[in-house]
């Protein structure tokens, strides 16, 4: 049993280290899409990742259809302020794939427009343009888990 | 309606940050606890928390006492790996106070015993200590928000 959180293009190390951090945390895959905006041997997200970096199931991609090829038959969910849905309108379940894009753009629009039916945003009052990337990312896994009641997990 | 978030000393302003983003976001009060470990016009909290620090609701305390005395008659609930007890076992309502300790120490003991049946952790593997602290808070305030249908947030 597990999830999958895909960064694509992440751009900020210290959240693709928390990111990690709560993947070890829970035994979710992490999936990161290159160009990276920043080394992975980089001080910062050694600092933000702790020491659980090395705990992380890593994979790296060169593309986000790199990671759809790979996992063909999966199910993948896009997170994207541009969309209706909400995020606790989905059931999730094992092996569902969680993808995010960059911090400052989100997801290009090529692949929301591909997945019309699986994008979902976070509510949120206007005055925020989105969530912290590390935070959109622990919300929608937290509430996967919790769904399936926390799967291997104290 | 609001939720509350407390920060009893918070230390990296990064995370005091992202936690004011989203306070911002979802018409959140803030309260933050001093000592803090870092001064509210730093630059790095500047740039974690972007243009939101000044659209959050913000209160400064010089004690977890003095939210308690103030905010007498409201219910207050305690993040620490320190219990068995879910964050999902709770139900939660409009006025509810989410209580987060130090990023290294946690919530100290004394606050802790003195709240027995309101601690609440996150389920997590062995493998990790514990989750970023604007995950937590961001996890648990989600949480209390899906429980009441996202109050006058789209």
């Amino acid at each position: 049993m597990a999830f999958h959180i895909v960064l694509v293009e992440p751009e900020i190390p210290a959240n693709t280290g928390n990111i990690s951090r709560t993947c070890a945390a829970t035994g979710t895959y992490l999936h990161l899409v290159r160009p990276l905006g920043f080394s992975t041997d980089d001080k910062t997200l050694k600092r933000a990742g702790l020491d659980y970096w090395h705990s992380v199931k890593l994979e790296y991609h060169d593309s986000f259809d790199e990671v759809k090829e790979k996992y063909a038959g999966s199910r993948f969910f896009f997170a994207t302020t541009k969309t209706d849905k909400r995020y606790t309108d989905f059931e999730f379940r094992d092996g569902d794939f969680f993808v995010f894009g960059r911090e400052t753009k989100g997801l290009p629009p090529e692949i929301l427009e591909a997945h019309p039916g699986q994008t979902m945003r976070m509510p949120m009052s206007d005055a925020v343009r989105s969530l912290n990337l590390s935070n959109s990312a622990a919300i929608i896994l937290f509430e996967a888990l919790r769904q399936n009641d926390f799967p291997g997990l104290r």
